[in-house]
């Protein structure tokens, strides 16, 4: 299964609901940047009401064309009341460094964060699930799938795979050093960035691994952040 | 500011509404293990309702006692919905690992979670205020608020600062190999988990640094994930 490269499509319009207030100079919607900010993480926050009540679940997701996926055990709470078609908001969100500026009030955070508004679908069609799955597994360990036993169908039918299309969409990026009172850069603080990413670390084998089982190579590509 | 150690209250117990459903064994609620979380993180995922629609916004926050905190803009969509007691999620997740086990269905992750249901109250003392932010920026960057310039009463007023009590609270945690079903145990195919966890990078200078400020040793000292 090939992501499609749609970038070309249109841009992110706000609307009512996603258009940023404040600050409107962290707010960007162009297609490249928010597929960009989607594919570089794998935990998103899905939000979604119960008896009035906001829920917001952290879970894997990916993201394939002008959509995203998150998927699970078809008990789940979260699943079960999102694939019914409730209002979710899904958001994802990097925190990338510690802005610390002259004075409090300035300092900050460099982030990327993306907050989606829609309905998601249930996706039902065995095929289409099986490859839904797929697209996840490649997307963080490309090769691997094809080496794992094929998923059975009972496997099948005890996950829930649902995905939104990114329609009504709110992009926002902080970057780069603070922005402190003109009259505050003469203070003899200390002012600057402490930079914040993910690190993945040496695969760690299986106590239980068969002998002879090297580590394979697309362990070394996995990439988050 | 001292933290106080209330690690001795009692244990959180789940509500109807946090009761964990499946895979019990995920589930652990002691106090000690849910400041530990908390106390890891440097962002969460406030989630609460406006006409019906969810909103998920990721945004700092910071813990002392009992209590979880988050600050911002006092013109913040958010924080202007929040302020008015309106029910709340909480949420903060860390991603630990990919566990990729001899099948798909098996593959998983290891996090560590909290979700904690209540109601935010707005801190409208300036004393109390000021407290509050000195504690967000000493539980970062130990030493560093007594360096910075006092914080003026219109950046005081333009701040809005949020409390919650952490009193309906479900903890999820997943750590350790994959558990696979025992007859995949002989697939000769590589399982085992790929670490995650946040990065502190070397700290950079401000372009308009004064001269002669040194980097603060503080700044070895930040630590999220």
């Amino acid at each position: 299964m090939t992501p499609p490269n749609d970038t070309a499509m249109p841009d992110f319009r706000p609307s009512e609901r996603t258009r940023i207030k404040r600050l409107n100079q962290r707010a960007v919607f162009d297609r490249k940047t928010v597929y960009e900010i989607l594919d570089a993480g794998l935990m998103c926050h899905v939000g979604y009401v119960i008896d009035g009540q906001p829920y917001v679940t952290p879970t894997a997701y990916w993201r394939e064309g002008d959509r995203v996926y998150w998927h699970g055990s078809s008990a789940s709470k979260m699943l079960r009341a999102v694939e019914k078609g409730i209002d979710v908001c899904f958001t994802v969100a990097h925190l990338d460094g510690l802005v610390l500026a002259r004075s409090g009030f300035h300092s900050s955070i460099n982030y990327r964060s993306i907050i989606a508004l829609g309905v998601a679908e249930k996706i039902t069609g065995e095929a289409e699930k099986t490859a839904a799955l797929e697209a996840f597994s490649e997307r963080l360990t490309p090769g691997r799938w094809a080496e794992l036993r094929p998923i059975q169908k009972q496997e099948l039918k005890a996950t829930t795979v649902l995905s939104m299309k990114l329609e009504e969409v709110a992009c926002k990026v902080r970057t780069g050093p603070p922005g402190d009172d003109e009259e505050d850069y003469a203070l003899d603080v200390w002012a600057g960035v402490v930079p914040v990413g993910t690190a993945i670390g040496a695969a760690e084998d299986d106590p239980r691994l068969n002998p002879g089982i090297a580590q394979p190579g697309y362990l070394k590509q996995v990439k988050i952040g």
